[in-house]
């Protein structure tokens, strides 16, 4: 995606111009530091596209695309904490750089500092991006928390997974679009449209980062391949193994899902063919294929030029060429 | 202050009616558990009073009240995570009933609600009353920041703490009178005035409790008397000494604030002792005296009936009358 840089750069060039206040320094400086960590600030990079695609005009839509960028973060900050991650792209994460307190606190402001972003639009637009926003952010919290609970259920339904990650993945980039496209004055159905294609894109996504955390090229794959089976977290393809599965598989599964062995490997192998034999595996790629493609037919729904759904048609492959 | 029993019911009934959401519990138990500690809803119900005393329509400022109530609220539980805090009111702060991640979470969803309630008012007054709700937001984390700043820093000005007490503490309590200002819509002029009187009034109220905290009544204070000095809290009674001090004098008192004694009684008699010898005492309540006399003569600029100052004015010596 080599338009990609283009919206980088104005995004890049919009966050140095915003976040420039420095006092407190205890309070501003993590907040700076979290931001320069980089990542592929792919949530803010949607907003400016879909404003883009809409309306041809990206500065309007900067604003709310680092908002989107700025909540990402806070969430970050405070999800760290709550995992206990001593690391975040390679880099301390803030509790561990400064304290606990600083983490809490600097989230906080970041989150304030997000709804200030959209104070630059006129009144009507204000309040439907802030209500987005509420929204979206606090379905973020539930899926967060929805995360937490899962950890000490076992009855955890697929529909109930697929929830959840809706909540802590999806929404957020499908708001990321919509608010581009609410920035461009776009119809309501063309808003609500490109909102559900970024949703379910986000949904086959986050699938996708549960296969590949057990099937994805070491060599690729940015996380540690194996990470979920690991730590035991209850994922999409384990629950679908559990389903697919006889007594005794499902017996073995349960077992290796209480354990946390000093050498992994033979734990995850076992797993792994677990996956297969069951046809977790099988049916989690048919999950991703189809979340997929119901994100590109909505697209078929929306009033866009054909160069332009060309173009998002594109960008959902990049997205999820990994698979392929 | 009879008339506060009325807007403490219709805040309360707004409440019940509210914040009525239940999935995740994990989430949402918290924030009804600290919102039914209760305390003296002193922020929500300046904004109720305010709203009446400029058009009668209580009603219309409800959602803004309780706004105020839960930024109040969502600070608490996050505050008391900071200062490790076993009680509030008398209960277990939620980080202690629950979990750390527990009080990050519900926090944040509790500052997300506190925006999603001002979504019931037009456009314009929307986004009029959640800029100043980010602007204060803001600042009261930056007082909390300047607060644990000020606890490792031995060059704090009094300029310094006045500034940190008055993002802290004051610029809410200004901000909840403002926006039931907006609400009835007053005048800008009668908004920031009211602001400032709010503003001014806290700064006074918040010295007043570093007063009291030293020279008041053990039956009558709420908390345990001398448990700034217990702590070595450099409030505005310690600054106000150390300038006001000899050599000897500031001496003993520095030292005195590195020590943690077991049994702070004696600490506690000759730090009071000091407080008085050096002027501090006499100093503070002359600055009391000053921020209540600066928020009375901001009620004269006001465009309201007489009554209704008197009400105000009646209302702040209330507030006040603790230390005469």
């Amino acid at each position: 995606m080599e338009d990609f840089e283009k919206y980088r750069k104005a995004l890049y060039t919009h966050l140095e111009n915003t976040i420039s206040v420095s006092e407190p320094k205890g309070l501003y400086d993590p907040i700076k530091y979290i931001l320069a960590l980089g990542g592929k600030r792919l949530r803010p990079i949607l907003t400016l596209m879909t404003a883009d695609f809409f309306s041809g005009n990206v500065n309007e839509a900067k604003n709310a695309a680092l908002a989107v960028e700025l909540f990402h973060n806070f969430s970050l900050i405070h999800d760290d904490i709550m995992d206990n991650a001593p690391l975040r792209r390679g880099k301390e994460t803030v509790h561990e750089k400064w304290d606990l307190n600083t983490g809490i606190l600097s989230g906080d402001a970041m989150l304030i500092l997000a709804y200030q972003l959209f104070e630059a639009y006129e009144p009507a637009m204000f309040q439907q991006l802030a209500k987005l926003f509420s929204t979206t952010a606090l379905q973020v919290c539930e899926g967060q928390q929805y995360d937490v609970d899962f950890e000490t259920r076992n009855d955890v339904t697929i529909a109930e997974y697929i929830k959840m990650i809706d909540y802590k993945t999806a929404v957020l980039i499908g708001a990321a679009m919509k608010m581009g496209a609410i920035v461009a004055n776009a119809s309501e159905e063309c808003c609500n449209n490109i909102y559900d294609f970024g949703r379910n894109l986000g949904i086959a996504f986050q699938l996708q980062d549960d296969y590949l955390d057990a099937f994805g090229n070491p060599e690729t794959f940015g996380k540690q391949v194996g990470g979920d089976i690991i730590s035991n977290k209850k994922t999409f393809l384990y629950l679908k193994a559990l389903e697919g599965s006889n007594t005794s598989e499902s017996e073995i599964l349960n077992s290796l899902f209480t354990t946390l062995p000093e050498d992994p490997s033979q734990k995850i192998e076992t797993v792994k063919k677990l996956f297969k034999s069951t046809g977790s595996a099988k049916a989690t790629i048919s999950e991703i294929e189809n979340y997929t493609k119901k994100a590109f037919e909505l697209l078929d729904k929306i009033e866009l030029k054909e160069d332009k759904k060309a173009s998002l048609k594109s960008f959902g492959e990049w997205l999820m060429q990994r698979t392929v």
